[in-house]
């Protein structure tokens, strides 16, 4: 087979082609049977936050902005439709004209986000609502997942800086690149993935491998031709054959006899095996012993937030992380389950809502065209709950506001002194974007912000407090009423 | 910020770009100390295989060979790499007239591969083999990953086909993109993925989601749609509302009512949730009553290898499994540990074996410039251990051949009848590539054939048959001399 000589820059995909086959054989079937101009509803929303976490960081927005505004598809996509001998002529006329003309609204980025409140909502036709599903779904369930790992990382750290390391590892091209920029969001100080600084402005940085030093004849004149070579940035890899006999004795060397004489400070250390706990304590001791306390001790080694806050505990003697294959691929719960389920349709310009109903109570929908109002305690600015109410309820402050559990409808709770935010922004107005998305390390801070306004109890790694998301009472009134046309249903299948 | 309005077409990235950090650090100084035209050998292999299996499923050669084709510097990323202020003006220029002249071989794309053994061995100036290690390891640890993940699970359904269908959930676009081309090499059937055919010639397959049926008054409504669009391909999914009350008997009332008179024969009936060893018995008896013998029961649902096992050994009737977010992230262990070591380089033409030495003996290399033979039984046609020996070795298959395992020594073995392949092909001759790779469901034949030849014990989805990776005495020895220098090393760090 022939090779793409432009892999590297043009890579020859249209990501417009991207999609699940079904989502072009259903936008066919709309237009055979002539309801693809149909105005739907549709929420993307998440069931469970991983790694049993109390909130997830939302990332993904600007990628999914560019995604629907460079929706296109070329002749080749075109003829290789009509090829498959499924599609109309009509249709296949269609996509060639396609004009993206849907209203979406999203929860920006850097935002924690929690189950079940739509984080993106799409109105429009549904052969174009439903088209987008893919790409929507993979764009952020992938961005939020390393941006929840990573935020879990970071604070693991307790503000030490965490470098993302995890390129060689990441699933995939796209899973480095946006991976390195989730991880950012969620609190990554840097990153070794030089294109994210090229694309994002996130700072790259990074050191030596150990082929480094095993290509000079010892370990020492591999320090000191790195030292000559970056006098001002110089962290030196200790780990290549014995950190405490070897490494350290002849970087501590390389910083005496090559920088201080020419008048620089070494920058740090780095470890990438062995007793991490252990090696630092000692490598403590001895870079301070040498007049070097401003050296820093960099680590590595298949690191996550279990690792980190285990060896911290120990009291181990670290400046910073590089966490790389567990952060990059969210190893221990590698996939973010987000969904798009019609929520809605327009019939007469009267909006209709639609469940999706199901024997597993977690998998039904909550329906209607649907905002979120964040509260927030006036005195402390922590926020309390999250409330999803009908996009034409409004909340008035100056009153006190009824919170209600949407299961345990006795478990309520009155209050006062509160300000409520709404989450959602619109990002498209009948096909054109409206939002300006803020810089990578802009999305960092205001995370960071954000997350300081939840308790200290829902940040806890394990058991957290759970944060409430609540539905005002037009929203439960009308989930219920639509859930009770499905009794029978309910009943038949307990026949099993 | 602005956004890419190439977004989906041409991305706005440089995938030679897509390199840790370092690797430009250490290239400025290899360049600044003279020593980036030495030329180094590089092995990239793996210590484990996933999930506790018997063999991975080497994949990722094609994009291998096109990024390596592919390498170029455009001015903005020399312009880039310009401010950061850490490159000298040398190694810039370098850049702007860089020209790939490496030697590369690797192991076909579809063979079952083994820990330890080298996937990909680079020769070349140390300058340029070095730069390529992040896209080498990104490229095979992504691929190799979900080809053998797949393997594992279409071992597990038994021949019936498999469907890749988890682009929704996958780490990024090329997650999604590689990741269903990895699947088919695994031995997928087909993909959801659309654009997936449109670049690799892999079937893309799909019917309707829950939106559809929703969309419609009712469900025999939605149905009845569908089958008009599509009387030859007519698959319905079958549990919006309830299986064996609402769904199956409204599909069975569409195939009767529309398709019958029509003379058409309906394709199969898709079910995404409940209790599918129960459900799938129960629709295959009211098909059949119906009728309907004939009639495809797809199954979905987070399915991996042990749930499809597992509902196979209960009797359930399924005739495809559509399986996604635990493929398309190899869920269950999602990082593949492929690393990328020096092991020797070249003085006066004469090749000098390097080794990396550790405390952890796993993590200890086999130096010097090798190539691996797979070892047949000439009656059976059975592999029965790799032989990785220096590159000048030969083996003379008219003798008998003594295979030893290379840390129990005295487990040895006398192999008599044999025929030993050579595993590696050379893909690159100077920088120029020379390897002509076959097309993707080409490769899913070669892999299907191949992983017939090893014994069933290998085969086991747990505890299964170590496959023998033995190295000839000659490299064993070279290992050995290379380890003795090192005793100090060792010895010392049992003080702590």
């Amino acid at each position: 087979m022939e090779y793409n000589k432009n892999f590297n820059i043009r890579n020859g995909r249209n990501l417009t082609m991207l999609v699940d086959f079904y989502e072009l054989t259903m936008a066919n079937g709309y237009l055979d049977n002539n309801v693809g101009e149909k105005i739907a509803y549709f929420d993307m929303f998440f069931r469970r936050v991983p790694d049993g976490g109390g909130y997830c960081i939302m990332a993904g927005v600007q990628q999914l902005i560019e995604y629907l505004s460079s929706l296109t598809f070329t002749e080749d996509d075109i003829e290789y439709l009509r090829s498959k001998n499924s599609f109309s002529e009509k249709f296949l006329n269609y996509l060639e004209n396609f004009k993206f003309t849907c209203d979406v609204w999203a929860i920006p980025e850097g935002n924690p986000v929690l189950p079940n409140e739509p984080l993106v909502i799409v109105r429009g036709p549904i052969i174009q609502a439903q088209f987008v599903e893919t790409m929507i779904l993979l764009t952020i369930n992938h961005q939020t997942l390393i941006a929840t790992k990573a935020n879990r990382i970071c604070r693991s750290a307790e503000g030490k800086p965490v470098m993302e390391f995890g390129s060689r590892r990441a699933q995939g091209y796209d899973g480095a690149i946006y991976g390195a920029r989730a991880a950012m969001i969620g609190g990554c100080s840097s990153s070794a993935c030089t294109i994210a600084e090229e694309m994002f402005g996130i700072p790259a940085a990074g050191t030596m491998a150990h082929s480094w030093v095993q290509l000079f004849p010892n370990e020492y004149e591999a320090f000191a031709a790195w030292a000559k070579t970056y006098p001002d940035n110089c962290t030196l890899l200790i780990d290549t054959y014995n950190v405490l006999k070897s490494g350290l004795p002849n970087a501590i060397k390389v910083f005496d006899e090559i920088l201080k004489p020419l008048g620089h400070r070494p920058k740090g250390v780095r470890i990438d095996s062995g007793d991490i706990t252990y090696l630092t304590k000692k490598c403590r001791e001895m870079l301070d012993a040498a007049g070097y306390e401003d050296v820093n001790i960099v680590i590595s080694n298949s690191l996550d937030e279990y690792i980190i806050r285990d060896v911290l505990s120990q009291g181990a003697k670290i400046d910073a992380f590089g966490v790389g294959e567990r952060l990059i691929t969210a190893k221990s719960e590698p996939v973010f389950g987000g969904v798009y389920k019609l929520v809605a349709i327009e019939d007469d310009n009267e909006i209709i809502p639609k469940i999706k109903i199901s024997e597993n109570e977690e998998k039904i929908t909550n329906p209607g065209f649907k905002k979120i109002y964040r509260i927030f305690d006036k005195n402390s600015d922590k926020a309390i709950a999250d409330l999803i109410t009908l996009n034409d309820e409004n909340i008035n402050e100056s009153k006190s506001l009824e919170l209600f559990n949407p299961v345990y409808t006795w478990k309520r709770k009155r209050v006062k002194n509160f300000y409520a935010k709404e989450l959602m922004v619109k990002i498209f107005d009948n096909g054109v974007p409206v939002y300006e998305s803020p810089e990578v390390m802009e999305i960092r801070d205001y995370a960071k912000q954000e997350v300081e306004k939840l308790w200290p109890e829902v940040l806890r790694l394990e058991n957290p407090h759970t944060y409430y998301v609540d539905l005002s009472t037009n929203l439960w009134n009308l989930k219920q009423n639509l859930l009770h046309q499905y009794t029978d249903i309910f009943e038949e299948s307990d026949e099993k």
